[in-house]
């Protein structure tokens, strides 16, 4: 198999850390260059059906786009360490804290970014600071929602580190492109960022 | 169990659909009136952590927001007709299809609706037009891209209907509250949004 990656972009790097997680070094690794639009060349667009990265090519030809949809297939090759979820339950709870901090806190930061960080023009039409703005203000309201759930559970879905807490995180961690910090008062979510930021697989990607 | 659900809104219309397709009808109904904020009452906050509809409170007490969560864990429970995937790898094209779907179809025509449709603005804290129409031609870009696939394919992700067909459909469905029409020229996804559109099921929340 062999992965189109982009080094430091969030979405692929989501992917990377579930493959250091679960010590997966048998897949290939290629890099795209997303800043002179390699994402975006005809060869890139036939393989992939969509200018995305990352992408998994299966050896079987097919090609699957979608971190998550990509993590969970590798899920299901590599079962150990389980990031998906044991059974229907934990895999509707940790699905619901996935979604949601893709929804309400990694997307709103990535436009938040997006519309703000200067090097980043050529990735938009217009960068519009009310975007950023009204974005950031989202994803502020939600880590809110974050800071209550973890002052009792030291990971975001289960009790253990899950495929949600690899989003959370590096949604976070995006917006450290732009110097951005959480606010300090929400003490619960800062300790958890912590945990998760010194593992080893945080690294892969980052 | 008890399904949160509110007619006509476009997420738990998802859940409905799933459920219709698989003729589960032991979950009990529970109708939230968004328009006048019946899912941010306190009482519905502390049940299900956020205020989004539609929310699945199981036997055990815990409750799944998010519609694509509910309808796996509903698939858990009742395999017939499979709607995610026999297979991991169908289970990654259908979830890839279904997150396009989601993203650059449903999300853009959500906010297109909500930022252009009058009797709305009590959802908007402002209505800007310039993102309902830059979601609109968002999601027809990504028209094209499902009108070159539905070109050899019957439905999105497999050769049967699934999930990601529901997402699809619901997603252009709900954009119909403007009067909005996918353009002619896209002659296979009005073929395919037909075959959809006249399943017994997609009337279900609708």
């Amino acid at each position: 198999m062999k992965l189109y990656t982009s080094h430091r972009a969030p979405n692929p790097r989501r992917v990377r850390w579930v493959m250091a997680e679960k010590g997966i070094e048998d897949v290939e690794l290629v890099e795209i260059d997303i800043m002179v639009g390699e994402h975006k060349t005809p060869d890139y667009r036939s393989r992939v059906g969509v200018p995305h990265v990352p992408a998994l090519e299966l050896d079987d030809g097919t090609t699957i786009s979608e971190s998550i949809a990509i993590g969970r297939y590798l899920e299901a090759l590599y079962p150990e360490p389980n990031l998906f979820g044991v059974d229907a339950r934990e895999q509707a709870v940790i699905e619901m804290w996935t979604r949601r901090c893709e929804f309400y806190l990694a997307n709103p930061l990535m436009l938040t970014v997006r519309h703000s960080h200067p090097a980043l023009t050529a990735l938009e039409a217009a960068q519009v600071p009310q975007v950023a703005e009204h974005n950031r203000v989202g994803a502020e309201k939600f880590m809110k929602t974050l800071d209550r759930r973890l002052a009792d559970h030291e990971f975001l879905a289960e009790d253990r580190f899950t495929i949600a807490d690899i989003v959370g995180v590096v949604g976070l961690d995006f917006a450290r492109l732009i110097k951005y910090r959480p606010p300090e008062e929400l003490a619960h979510l800062a300790r958890w960022l912590e945990t998760c930021r010194v593992r080893p697989g945080a690294k892969a990607g980052a």
